[in-house]
């Protein structure tokens, strides 16, 4: 079957519904039966600059998004059997509170999944692939995990660069044509901005971005989020001291903007002066009533704050400027004399690795949540995968 | 137990029979009760040249094929239960088209196993070792796919010159003859044409070879010519236009032997003056009363054609003629103007990956055959990863 | 949690009682509710000098050692159901010979597993990561093949160095404290000496070391006393000779250590005078009550002993000194003249890869032993696999 030609006839309906099974190969696949898209129902579009990182959206791959947002008032109650919204999983911007809050009830199962051994094998017979242009081990590991743990199979490459090498030459749009006949879901890693969205414009199975070289790394986002309503208990109300790299740092800036979609938040940024936050963040936060204010003191913030959010200074940001790097790096570290300031309730994160921008004495600190969030990781990508392949 | 020793005292029997079953590890080994190789039984050997591709076979290996076609004119009907009349998959020549005719129709069960999910745990207990001397992902994860659909497992190596490497210096029949324990079967990619015969003669578990540098890549030949069986409905009569690089395509030089197996089939050469189909092919054609003629006029040939097989110029062939490549690679291209030449039920095939020999516009095409073409090396590896564990 | 926290308060307790369940992800966890680690049990500890390859123990990790032999004297009939002793594999020292010969008697129901089918599932839900910093393909797929062989599950990285390379900079324990979220126990190659024992004092899953560079492989030390023990019927009283580089070679020198814990032994030591055995080893074997000799003769030799095993000269040893590596690697042969001088029952053996230091027709005499003994090597690690996650 022709999928463009296919793809072009259909308009806006979801691609489950105009191209075969996604999952032709055992497992439950219901909402084949039951299409919840539907082309009359109301759906909103949220389109923001994101700077630096900004994803320019042609008119062909700003649909896919809309799609993903039509459901975006059901209530996860309602929704048991039913498909998932989402065909992809591409930027955070797809997910609203509502959706989030859903996910995150997922999510949660999950992590009784993984204690209980119960329903383990939900995904038995499934088949993912992981196409990283790119190794990234740390994620690689935990979507297979997240695979494996639901009964699922996994096809590796980090060597998907040689697909389109000089030699070979072949568009990401052929590799995802032939690799899509081998799996049933395809998680992405790729060097350039815009690969996962241009992967799932192309591909007739779910894709995962897993981190587009500056774009978007969604599932770290969804972590982010997810942690903190796991350990604060809730999202609306909290203050966030974001710490470091501020400038460049893609979740910080992902945070923020998921951070918006919540009332009455309140963010800090404390970072060294040559990788403050942009303005268009700023100006993003301002516009949702965000409130936010820059600050140099971090002991102060963080006795303030739920979460203070360290991230670490990239040195390949600086080039030669040796001694700027230097400088910037030293200059806000989360050690005990910061922990001991914070409230009894509030968390340390950190998207990992870490330098030593948070002091090795601060892990015994039951404060200390990176490695917490580092493992809710695992349980956000296995509900998305559950949510991608068997629907709510 | 000395593999060598109990290879050479006992000649023209199969591996399995002489050594402890080749499958230990569960699974149904009924061949193994009844076996069907016997001295008595007649047999005939196919050898050709292969011009650049030539393997020369030593008088052991040749035993090997010998076998390998004892069976040729059983019915796959009367095969059930049977052992598969091959021990490895080497060479295209292994096959003859009673054999061939008895794997499409497993290759078909196979893509009804994919869609309904029975019989997807076929293989459940069996370990297939991907045991790649270069990376080579794209078959890589068409075997791996394969082999995880009939519910069996992978070990994964793309790293397996470190074996042989400077300081380690393994010999081939040493590695293989480690990585025999730890797996049922082997799939083998290796850089010397030649390397999978060794492995064979060494191995006391099936090997199949996923390409040879420039030897042969044999499951690469039966999935074209089962994409043709598929698509058209048949292979005698048909006539195929093979086009592009004649002279280094190493699927082209493949599915022309094959081709001949059939009746009536004419074969058109469309290519550049500078890599243009050898003439040991042709001779070999003329030989076996295969007609063909060379022609300048594409849409001239695609209009007559059942097949238009396209492929692709390699730039590493031409060195330092730039120049040339440029002008050969431009010469012939399957665009819109070629496809509409052609009939309604005619196809475009092409071994993947492509530049621009075929033009993106062509793909919505029902005719465009390639994307189905390498979905069905999937069920082509499926059925014979079945038929060297199981049988037939 | 905080894992390093809950650590030091808990002191001399196993991991495994002071941390959440190791495997909390399906399993037979029985030994967490029977704690067989008691801080009242008395223990004994055996550290001897390793001259090269000497492991530094800090007061730390030496706790982690001594709750590793603490039921040394209890015997197998009456450990079913029990916890393994052991909560990490980290070095030969760990093993006395009541617990070798434990583990010996699983490896061979491993054997019969591998064989028969049955018992194939036992480790069905678990997931074991593959944390490789530097390729081993030949280890890695050995353990893979184990850990699927019981239906476990695997992670694979040879890419581990990515975690701590100069961009991104971790720490390998907050490597370790990350992966620890993905699997239920790692296997962990490393190119620095005492890694694997920095892993495990971080980690709350087990740690099994793959080789940490020039410290210890200790499954290969295992595997080399299992085979002789199946090969030859027993480890006390027996003779074995140590052929080619016993300076630098890894495995002859953790063989002797584990030698000298049985009866009777008696060690040949036969090498170029460049790669001589070091007055370490020596200096133990006298003060354990080992005999030994040093023989220029290896014919001689080889017609008294019930083992000789061989090893490869390595190159990379002697820098610009070509010379004397020629010298050296020519000068001990095991040809068929050694073969046919050894006695009916005695073996040959290797830790593989070879070169020529063992000629090819030897491979067909039965006394070969080197591949049986890389298959064993499958056996050990399926039993360790098994004890370390089910106990016995």
């Amino acid at each position: 079957m022709a999928i463009s030609a296919t793809f072009s006839s259909h308009g806006f309906q979801g691609k489950r519904l105009v191209s075969p099974p996604r999952k032709s190969f055992g497992g439950n696949n219901v909402w084949l039966k039951q299409p919840v898209h539907s082309k009359s129902k109301s759906f909103s579009v949220e389109l923001f600059n994101e700077g630096r990182n900004q994803c320019v959206m042609s008119t062909n791959s700003s649909r896919v998004q809309c799609r993903a947002l039509e459901m975006k008032n059901n209530k996860s109650s309602s929704m048991v059997g039913n498909r998932f919204q989402l065909d992809d999983v591409i930027e955070s911007q797809q997910f609203d509170r509502d959706t989030l809050s859903s996910i995150f009830e997922v999510a949660r199962e999950m992590e009784k999944i993984e204690k209980k051994s119960t329903g383990r094998e939900i995904l038995k017979g499934y088949l993912m692939a992981t196409l990283f242009y790119e190794p990234s081990t740390r994620t690689r590991l935990s979507f297979e995990s997240a695979m494996k743990r639901l009964g699922g199979e996994v096809l590796t490459t980090e060597n998907a660069r040689e697909f389109s090498s000089a030699a070979k030459g072949e568009t990401l749009e052929d590799t995802i044509r032939t690799v899509e006949g081998y799996s049933d879901i395809t998680v992405m890693r790729h060097f350039e901005s815009g690969a996962a969205r241009r992967a799932a414009a192309t591909a007739s199975i779910p894709i995962i971005n897993a981190g587009d070289g500056p774009g978007q790394h969604p599932t770290q986002a969804l972590l982010d989020v997810y942690t903190i309503e796991r350990e604060i208990g809730k999202l609306d109300g909290i203050k966030v001291a974001l710490v470091g790299d501020l400038a460049y740092g893609r979740t910080v800036r992902s945070l923020a903007y998921l951070l918006a979609k919540y009332r009455d938040v309140k963010i800090y940024f404390v970072s060294p002066d040559v990788v403050k936050m942009k303005d268009d963040i700023k100006d993003y936060l301002t516009s949702m009533g965000v409130q936010w204010e820059e600050s140099a003191d971090l002991v102060e913030v963080a006795s303030k704050c739920d979460v203070v959010y360290q991230t670490r200074i990239q040195r390949e940001r600086f080039g030669e400027w040796v001694d700027l790097y230097e400088e910037a790096r030293g200059k806000y570290i989360v050690d005990l004399s910061v922990v001991n300031a914070m409230q009894k309730h509030a968390i340390v994160m950190h998207p990992l690795p870490r330098l030593d921008e948070i002091t090795v004495d601060v892990d015994g600190d039951p404060r200390a949540a990176y490695f917490r969030q580092a493992k809710n990781g695992l349980y956000i990508r296995m509900a998305l995968l559950k949510l991608l392949l068997l629907g709510w």
